[in-house]
């Protein structure tokens, strides 16, 4: 019922995409279960996943998506109040494999949904086949009764990129001009196609993620909007800290940035974990030809910056690190009217992602503050 | 969210199943795709479903359910108008494996949650396994926001009765006592179950079905509610047709009941094909070991007792026979106030079934009269 649309594009149509920090109507994620990319058959990544849920579900509905095999196991370690049905995917990152979806303010509710090739297809992609999780996005359209853009050819991630729902997106050259994903297209062609989908004026450019390996830099990982104008950026001031440059370099061009509005940013600074994040001894993962290999030893991407705004919260990592509770207190200050809500997130960072890269939030079609989102009464799923 | 209910029964919450001419919400089916049970990879089969749920699609919301395997095919063979939602099954048989709905006329939605054994589990079941359509119910459930009772232990499939909703169940000894489903249960404690399960007051209790080998007799190939006091059922004036003596015991025994009201059924007869409908030549099934096989020449259970009621419509098979007219107009007389339309389900009946086995009506949660649904805004899936 919910249609496909090819012959038109958001801005077209008058749909944009909002904000994190607008008013959601759910989240939707997906339940991890390969074994070849969560040690132990999956069973911490799950609880860890689970845990999340059952957080942000403090603070609205949750929809956890899982295939048939999983979907005793995965209805029995969430909680009650978390919905789960039935999806199939190749991984769990509904960040990158979901649909962005859209509002136009009066009431209507579509999405993107982009073509999606595992971070980087036969190029560096980080598994095959990723048919399932390309079909991911429809499915949830259809469950969300949302009309969808289906953006053929055009290679795209939700973690890839961040909106501030003013005509602004932020992004990084690291990714979007990675030669897995749309090498046929220069900087301002890809630059068009997010203008078009997500109804910009202007896209922001940072130079590095910090995972060039994982999903080549995505932003998610570095700089969000926490409100119109206003940005969060990683930082450390240990030049040795694997992510000093990256963080040093977004920061600096942060700085001197201005929005679609002509608003000049103000940068908050978000601290890194003290130490850096390494994957555990005794850490195995099932074999397979298909998936990028991990190993104990290995330094995973565990950034403070991979929250996710929820409504009236703040969902953030912890690493059980020292700089764990400074995290959460640096995000209090910039968020005073959300509640800062941290989780343990090592079994999710060990498998390549966190809080952001696992969740997908569906805006409220009728727009609103959060706070009103929050009273109004939830639908069915 | 949808929550599961053991420790009450629809009976104590006052919920009570609808009957199937009240104002429904939406019809649910499951698409088919095994080679052991449909021919030809399953697509005549397809493509009859496609059809019976474009039929439905004119009077009320259809939404289909497919494998992930099967998702693109499904989506690109239905109706754009079709909503397709991913779930796994056995089969395809939405009437058996898919919850019985209860509404409380509050506008409470719940449903009850059967135990599925395909049809007489290891004694005479069909196919084996069935854990795949045990969990569809509970899916269901799911999406459509209806917490559920779940008998566990008690097997039952949707097919072996109908309701008045007024306090009468219809339905057979050859299924219900039969020696695969609730063996330790007597007569009297199967009665008590359904009374308290479907809110009932009095079961009527007709002596056979006409398909002993398949479903062990359900009552939809033989008789319905019309609507309260009302029944239809099937006849044949040929002695040597295969369905003669079932249908002429639940003539004569219906003739003689009366409802959990006290009315005295009136009975209204329908005609069974005049040629029994075997499979054709040339047809084949894949081999499996866990599915009973069906050859060329077969008698197929091709009753046109099995139909679907939807808001303003009635949706009956067809076999190409010289009674097809017939059927449509003696019924098109039964229900003068309903749009009668015929499709053709020869492939269908091939697999075991028709088209009141794979459907399964979803009540408007508020009641009203169907005329009064038809007019009210739909729901997103």
């Amino acid at each position: 019922m919910a249609k496909r649309i090819w012959n038109s594009t958001p801005k077209k149509d008058g749909y944009r995409m909002p904000g994190e920090y607008e008013a959601q109507e759910r989240i939707w994620m997906i339940w991890p279960e390969r074994g070849d990319v969560w040690r132990n058959g999956a069973l911490p990544a799950q609880r860890a996943f689970a845990e999340v849920a059952e957080a942000i579900s403090r603070f609205e509905p949750v929809t956890m998506l899982a295939s048939d095999g999983q979907y005793e196991n995965c209805r029995a370690m969430c909680p009650p109040e978390i919905a789960v049905l039935e999806l199939s995917s190749d991984d769990a990152w509904a960040r990158d494999v979901g649909p962005s979806f859209l509002v136009d303010g009066k009431g209507g509710l579509r999405a993107c949904d982009w073509t999606f090739n595992a971070w980087g297809g036969l190029v560096d992609g980080l598994y095959f086949p990723w048919d399932k999780d390309d079909r991911t996005a429809e499915k949830i359209c259809e469950l969300a009764g949302a009309d969808s853009y289906r953006t053929e050819g055009f290679v795209l991630e939700g973690g890839s990129f961040h909106v501030d729902g003013e005509g602004t997106a932020l992004t990084t050259e690291m990714c979007l001009l990675s030669p897995g994903r749309n090498p046929s297209l220069t900087k301002t062609e890809i630059e068009e196609k997010l203008k078009e989908y997500l109804n910009l004026e202007k896209v922001l450019w940072l130079p590095d993620g910090i995972d060039p390996e994982e999903t080549n830099g995505h932003v998610d990982d570095v700089a969000c909007f926490a409100r119109p104008g206003e940005v969060v950026c990683i930082w450390t001031e240990n030049p040795y800290h694997p992510f000093y440059e990256a963080a040093h370099k977004a920061y600096r061009a942060l700085e001197t940035m201005t929005d679609a509005r002509g608003r000049r940013l103000k940068v908050h600074k978000l601290c890194c974990p003290k130490r850096p994040v390494r994957i555990g001894e005794n850490f195995q993962l099932q074999v397979s030809g298909t998936a990028k290999p991990r190993k104990a030893g290995e330094l995973c991407i565990a950034s403070y910056a991979n929250f996710l705004l929820v409504n009236g919260g703040v969902i953030v990592p912890q690493y059980g690190d020292e700089n764990d509770a400074l995290a959460l207190s640096q995000l209090q200050a910039i968020f005073p009217e959300r509640k800062v809500v941290g989780v343990d997130t090592r079994e999710i960072v060990y498998g390549g992602g966190n809080i952001h890269c696992i969740t997908q939030q569906q805006p409220r079609r009728a727009g609103g503050t959060a706070a009103e989102a929050a009273a109004s009464p939830e639908s069915s799923i």
